[in-house]
């Protein structure tokens, strides 16, 4: 058995599963808040650890060899968390050698959509394709790709950050200090940004649906007011999911023509509302993959393994590591 | 021996070295303009594969046992040219098969950039390192990558597009029919319409050194005339040289965000300038690779092979598949 965790700026999400088992059925799995402060974060990691790994020897009699753990930011080869904008004030930290010593385990550490992509490659919707790009929708984006079947992980470990690609230079600021990242349009965030940006470039009303879903206040508007009014069949918020379509397509037509990928796997917690973009996005990425028609279509599809891809993917690269 | 070949739009140029000679240097090497239509490009490389078999032969007296071509354009993995816009008419030729038959050896069709790539990375500026990004300044931007020491392909062979990757969906048009392509602001052709721009936006007076140097046509003025002007020391050309390494330094940091490249080498006809723009570039990225100083930083480093690099890539990449 192996357990994988999920380390997100909100939550703690880990599974316990086998990985000679082709499901992707996690034989346990838990959830906690996670706390400020690395010390808090270390505790609260190595007792979801302990947690799964009691309940996982009580429902199969087998015990747990190794851990994966998926980390919000710059992971390097050691497995030491460099940087990331979510997880404020956990700089430097050798998560796997710390985590190591309090469990008595082989720790692996990678970043969460490097995780992510690899359980979708293994056990979701990627499986069975060598040159996959996992793309995640959240807060921002995260990517992780597989060359050969293998991950991606880049000359330190750091492969994978396709949100922080610029593709307006005089576009919005992003925290990270650029303007115009890929996250600034196509992530959860972004999908706010564009509806309270077509209110005030008078593409939309402002006391349209997603508005008054956001009790009337236009700062407070974001992706979730849209998706539910969209839902309810509203078309400003159609309009602003179309834009939200051809902004994904650009960055995802921008990384094929790099990357050459078979299949292009959207998840992240907007990927729930994926029949509301996806079509565009895939239209877009037809038109603007160098080539067009002269080339193999890429496919474009939802993540399969919901919340739980980090995750398992982390419990699968530490059976594949160690 | 290894015949290796790099077609461009406008001159074939060819090679023949020993693959297992660690230096770069080629036995022999020629060179003809490329003709036009699908059956002349052929012929034309076939008779050149055929002097530099022959006179490699009388050279060293050993025979030539495969050839490489580099092509500019989306190479499928079986060797046919699917599409180039820089070669108008050749579109879906089998030149593996085409070339094979008319010299009765092994050959190996890649795309050009990345045929160059592999030739810094073996014989030039890239040698040792696993993780490398080599992009090519020209007419438009070639890319070309190594991961884990190996050539990137991509699913279909067509990896390594960096330069319709867009970063400004109002920019300009690029001929490919999207807007804002990287190559239409970091190639040759960008330099020269970055110093256009900066006369029509008042940025440079409409008589200003690299005006004149053009005839005093604004139209007519290249990536050359601003060269030349900044050699001179005319401080117009400079500003305009300092926004061409902006422009650079944001397109290698977004491949830097995805890849995590250990080194990224500036090749093509362009990079003979590099000293008057590469330190400008060096610092947009440090500044824009996420995690900043949080990360190894990146050399970013001219070319080594000069205009051979392609053929001498496809050389050892012809040695390196049969």
């Amino acid at each position: 058995m192996v357990v994988g965790l999920d380390l997100g700026g909100t939550k703690l999400l880990g599974v316990a599963l086998d990985p000679g088992h082709q499901g992707s059925e996690a034989v346990v799995e838990g959830k906690v808040a996670t706390p400020t402060g690395t010390d808090e974060v270390l505790e609260a990691i190595a007792g979801l650890v302990a947690d799964l790994r009691q309940r996982a020897h009580e429902a199969t009699g087998r015990d747990v060899r190794a851990v994966g753990l998926g980390a919000p930011g710059l992971v390097d080869r050691a497995g030491t968390f460099r940087y990331g904008p979510n997880l404020p004030g956990v700089v430097g930290v050798p998560l796997a050698a710390e985590l190591g010593e309090r469990s008595g385990l082989p720790v692996v550490v990678d970043n969460d959509a490097t995780c992510a992509a690899w359980g979708e490659h293994e056990r979701g919707a990627a499986r069975g394709r060598n040159h996959s790009l996992v793309i995640t929708l959240g807060t921002g984006i995260g990517g992780g790709m597989t060359v050969k079947g293998e991950p991606l992980r880049g000359a330190y470990g750091f492969a994978g950050e396709p949100g922080h690609m610029v593709v307006d230079p005089t576009g919005p600021e992003c925290p990270c200090g650029r303007r115009g990242c890929w996250e600034r349009y196509a992530s959860g965030t972004g999908l706010g940004w564009l509806a309270r940006e077509a209110v005030r470039t008078g593409q939309a009303p402002s006391d349209t649906d997603f508005v008054a879903r956001a009790g009337g206040d236009l700062a407070a508007v974001r992706g979730e007011h849209v998706v539910a009014a969209a839902r309810a069949g509203d078309g400003d918020a159609g309009a602003v999911l179309d834009t939200f379509g051809d902004w994904l397509g650009l960055g995802v037509a921008n990384l094929v023509n790099v990357l050459d990928s078979e299949i292009v796997v959207v998840g992240g917690g907007v990927s729930e509302a994926a029949d509301l973009f996806l079509d565009r996005a895939r239209q877009r990425v037809r038109e603007m993959a160098l080539g067009g028609e002269r080339r193999p279509r890429v496919p474009l599809v939802a993540a399969k393994l919901g919340e739980q891809a980090g995750a398992v993917g982390a419990a699968l690269l530490a059976a594949l590591r160690t």
